[in-house]
């Protein structure tokens, strides 16, 4: 298939076009490099040293014979250079992570969360007014987040999506409708997501686009099969306040010997998925398009739940590190319960990579091995969710 | 109250600007004058002769002694402006009415989406995240749609904004929940106003800004007792195929004796409200504002129903007018009930002003008055909805 892959130089987006070369998918990445240039704004990096796209690009064609198209285009504010790209290029898909991803970098401040808005809207907006215009049939792939449904409602696993609920009409009797999981988001970061998915339901009812929406729990790990095969391909690991996940930034401090900061009792559920299943998810998902005329067909994307301090306890002991409690920089509940379907993925043959399995690779081979390039002043997390938040954290310090 | 009314030059926001002032409201108008620019694009302008805006506001002061202050900011793009004007004038309310309004206009073209969404979302986002900056306690009252709804379900009433639905547990048992009534909208510009809800719904929770939105019918009528009190205070009348509403449309086409063109079968039902009871619900919405930590009060705000065709039936029956049936424009059904709650509006004392009553007095004296202004050419709907709506409409022609 011919694909498009915007924001395919990031975190997800690179090793996804690795993936999908190397299954035989002709690629077109397009990108603006915006999570380089916020690397220059936060003075912080990857731990894993990244080399230029050019590079990367050169780098796989010389071990594989495979090519990477690549165009710079910011795809949130130049309509017409994505539309002309679609429509000289004629792709059968596009997969869109054109946005920006971390729920603290959304909430630094005014700026951050008008930027997350703007990009975010406008980019997955465009992408469809693209479409439309270019008149041909093209699959959307988008990479969402299973922060659309919040935490979930009692005594019930998240559906993939779509809930079934019972109306009460006027003469009392109960029917049958399914809808949209009420959103629920936690940060601008994940708004900016609940309001992706009214989009694709529009375009997908008004025009029949065609659509698959990814919710993605949290991605840890770093390498897969591809971009282990040389340190130019390596994939990036990020462990500051704002961009680092939160098992990622265990895996930091535990590497350097500092003690692992959990926010607020760390009773916080969250849901995981390796970034080797998340290219193989998309390649299962990109190659099982719906059919025209079907509604947005929508996966959960993640393979494991944990609480927060369960998964410190794990990295603790493997690594000796000690446990801090600190406030908590977001506004959400201390302790929630999650539980998910995934069907799915499961049934088109998915077999998850655990965290028992690859947490220690990830200790030794990333955090470990590039320890020397951890700035630590950059691990705490210092965007407050609100005046509360931020009050309640000077109060501590 | 000191009220800054964003959009204050527009359709709703004249009249409602003059009505809080004459109430005795200090008010500051915020408005870009978009929609005298876009008056310019569409080479079409209001039947009515609407003054500029200097005029209006020294006629009112001559006639009243009321003052009102104008800025012209672009609230979607000129944020910091947005912002010192708050932080300056301390409003204990905004009205947000800045955004472009139009169903047909957001479907003309790729660009006219691009422009709906960035305008809308961002205008309201800026709003929002300005508040929050300057932390201050204000209330916000919002311009919404019935259209968030979209046709409502079978069997029972459309209710004001949050819905009942029951669940069913992993254990059979049946729990009640109240979600956001699930967004079902019909066009670009209406898919904006759900999103609008999900922002409102998030800095709500995390930032505790009270909130008000208002799901407004179509509205007709043009002039309000303050309106009307001397020719340069006039408000719109649109009846162009972007700008006018249906029934203004049928108000033209009868004053100048043409056939009145409904799109479709005209089973189509929908919600209306008289521009005097729009300026009465935004008072009581103002001056009844909900608690700190309250969620965002939603009201609907219309106040009777009736089928396209029975609208032209009326307009026919009161000026000899016929009808004649064209293709729809429009992606959507062709019949649809809708019954809808209003009882917050009701409770509060409003005594709505009917169809029945009012409409031979826009015939006569707006209509017909004004007709020597009307452009023939302007009042078809050339904004299809999709690439099967334009067809259709080609081989009808």
């Amino acid at each position: 298939m011919k694909v498009i892959i915007l924001g395919g130089d990031g975190f997800c987006g690179w090793p996804t076009s690795l993936h999908l070369s190397a299954a035989g998918h002709e690629i077109l990445i397009i990108d603006n490099l915006s999570r380089r240039n916020i690397d220059n704004e936060l003075e912080a990096s990857s731990l894993t040293p990244i080399r230029p796209m050019g590079e990367r690009i050169e780098t796989w064609h010389k071990l594989t014979g495979r090519e990477l198209r690549f165009l710079n285009i910011d795809v949130s504010r130049h309509y017409h250079r994505l539309l002309t790209a679609i429509i000289q290029y004629k792709p059968d898909a596009v997969i869109h992570f054109a946005e920006q991803r971390a729920a603290p970098y959304s909430m630094k401040s005014s700026w951050h969360k008008r930027y997350t808005i703007s990009n975010n809207i406008n980019a997955t907006h465009n992408l469809l007014a693209a479409i439309v215009e270019a008149n041909l049939d093209i699959h959307v792939v988008h990479l969402g987040t299973m922060g659309v449904y919040g935490y979930g409602t009692v005594g019930m696993k998240i559906p993939e999506g779509y809930l079934n609920v019972k109306l009460e009409a006027e003469n009392g009797n109960l029917y049958e409708q399914e809808i949209l999981y009420p959103a629920n988001p936690g940060s601008v970061y994940h708004l900016t997501k609940t309001q992706d998915q009214l989009i694709f339901g529009y375009y997908n009812k008004n025009d029949q686009i065609r659509i698959t929406d990814l919710h993605q729990g949290i991605v840890w790990g770093t390498q897969t099969e591809e971009t282990r095969i040389h340190e130019s391909l390596i994939n990036r690991f990020d462990y500051d306040g704002d961009y680092g996940t939160v098992l990622n930034r265990f895996l930091m401090q535990a590497a350097i010997g500092y003690p692992l900061t959990i926010h607020g009792t760390g009773g916080q559920t969250r849901a995981f998925i390796n970034i080797q299943d998340t290219v193989r998810c998309i390649k299962i998902a990109l190659e099982n398009p719906p059919m025209l005329g079907e509604r947005v067909k929508i996966y959960n994307q993640m393979t494991e739940t944990h609480r927060i301090r369960d998964l410190a306890n794990v990295v603790a002991s493997l690594s000796n590190a000690k446990i801090q409690y600190i406030p908590n920089p977001r506004n959400e509940d201390d302790e929630n319960n999650l539980y998910v379907k995934n069907d799915q993925f499961l049934s088109h043959g998915l077999k998850p990579v655990t965290l028992a399995d690859g947490l220690l690779e990830e200790i030794v081979d990333i955090a470990k091995r590039y320890s020397s390039r951890c700035n630590i002043d950059k691990i705490p997390c210092v965007s407050y969710w609100n005046k509360e938040c931020q009050k309640n954290s000077k109060l501590q310090n």
